[in-house]
């Protein structure tokens, strides 16, 4: 099934599961007034939102017509977001383009930042350029929602843990990054509000796509330029080093986790670069290493960013990340 | 006001207010189930609230006996926890005692970093020491609860986004800390689940000692080792370099931050070697710089860690952080 956040004015807006057609939605009304809600009891909400769920697909529900517009992200304020680097090729990539090694445990040893959780972006909200050169870029990935994760779940265990499905815009400020991590303690104000998209979806919406703890399918991902130019790129999320599975397991080492807490897969990317780059540090990378310097500029005020991803039979899943940069 | 949080098996606990000699609740039934939801609607909560507070103080409101041990965090979880290095002097001896130098921006670019915040830890529970030899040390610390800040908030209006005030045992392993610090995200194993105090204190509770976004109030903090030895601590807490109003600065540069999102000042630490340290690593840097290692161990099983604030006459303000380390 898959389950969306309609704004509603409040904090947490309003639980909505929405039809296969994406065109309808029915409102959980009864069953969790919120996902936190629904996550929180999620053995006795998710048999009835399935029902729910059924009955819009058999047309006996009361349903509404869906606007994404009027969609948040499906957790407004989430407990944690925590957002793992589990393409390598990625890693590699802006290290040697920045005449770095990659970290000697690489291969072994998850990468992991802990993001800021409180204030989440809906998929069509805009994103907020700051003043001067931040360098302002995407970062298209998928993301799991996860139920409650005890200390010491190992990644065999963590299958039982992914409740749902989402795609993420983590936002980027590149040029406040390297001041930021020579301080030592990582990511802050570099890393400012994600967004997410329209609908988080349960995994057997993805049918076999989702094995291995991996979604093994093209994240299509569009930078749409103020002045018309476009930049495409359908890298296969399935390429994760480690899987979310892993990653779970890395982060469950020393702490417990609540259920809603969001998990992230990193930038996707691909060896080819005929599948373009997830983020546009990726391509400058790229750029760097065969010419020297980069050519591709960061995010400006009117760019337009998509991030979507469609089934084998070409139906959209998680609806669509749409935002345009405006100045802050 | 002093609220604290009764557990009930329920995610969030139940609110209560405290009374002026800790002996004495009241349920806030009525006015907010959980301290979240007083917070999400603080203009119209705290005045119940405080109504409530008189109303106990006066004999006429429904109380039950107090039992520290029944209560949970604050906030058992909350949708941000970042924490602060705002006292320099902890910084400046945990690394002059490796060797390394302070980042140039010490005194002008605060250090925070973005803690796990799910699935906290109340006052009186385990902390749970996972197996080898991963350095578990206490960090006694001062927080604030803040309510919604809006991105770009400066010092001088931060004033009135601190809500609440706390103290914090932020645990720490740091034999984990090389490891990850070096793969350049920040922390993440290392910094397990932070314990909280009995109580939230609104700032008035503690008179002319919060002053200039600081509290200048003594933190006492001790470990008693399992085979009776002790440390004591009691450094002034007004002693940060960064007030909590610069560190809200700080965070909101680029982005927002909900309601209930817990900000730490960091390890409390002064010049005077004899005010004692709040966490076993500065203790250690300490003999590192003077003898060329360290003596003092990190925590064993059966060592037990207690934090408390009192205010000028005696007065116990937060209640008693009181952990008994154990195997995990």
């Amino acid at each position: 099934m898959r389950l969306a956040t309609l704004r509603d004015g409040s904090r947490d807006g309003l639980l909505v599961v929405v039809g296969r057609d994406g065109r309808r939605f029915a409102r959980a009304t009864g069953i969790a007034p919120t996902l936190q809600a629904a996550l929180d009891g999620w053995n006795r909400a998710a048999p009835l939102l399935a029902e729910l769920a059924a009955r819009l697909e058999a047309g006996t529900a009361d349903t509404e017509p869906l606007d994404e517009t009027g969609l948040g992200p499906p957790l407004p304020r989430a407990y944690e977001w925590v957002d793992g680097s589990a393409y390598l090729t990625h890693v590699r990539l802006v290290r040697k383009a920045r005449g770095a090694e990659p970290p000697p445990t690489l291969e072994t040893d998850p990468l992991v930042y802990q993001g800021g959780s409180g204030a989440l972006l809906g998929p069509r909200d805009p994103i907020p350029l700051p003043a001067g050169d931040p360098g302002l870029d995407l970062e298209a990935e998928v993301a799991v929602i996860l139920g409650d994760v005890a200390r010491g779940t190992g990644a065999t265990d963590a299958a039982a843990c992914v409740r749902l499905i989402v795609l993420a815009n983590d936002v980027t400020l590149r040029n406040l990054i390297p001041a930021e991590l020579a301080k030592g303690f990582g990511f802050f104000q570099s890393k400012p509000a994600t967004a997410f998209s329209p609908f988080a979806v349960t995994p057997d919406e993805l049918g076999g796509a989702w094995r291995d703890g991996r979604v093994h399918l093209p994240l299509r991902s569009s930078v749409v330029r103020a002045g018309g130019a476009r930049l495409d790129s359908d890298p296969d999320a399935g390429a994760m080093h480690f899987s979310f599975f892993d990653l779970v397991a890395h982060l469950a080492r020393t702490r417990d986790f609540c259920a809603g807490t969001i998990l992230g897969g990193g930038t996707v990317s691909n060896e080819d670069p005929a599948r373009g780059a997830s983020c546009l540090a990726e391509l400058r990378a790229r750029e760097t290493i065969a010419a020297g310097r980069p050519a591709t500029p960061f995010l400006a005020a009117g760019d337009r960013v998509t991030v979507e991803m469609r089934d084998a039979g070409g139906r959209d899943i998680f609806g669509r990340i749409d935002q345009r940069v405006v100045p802050a």
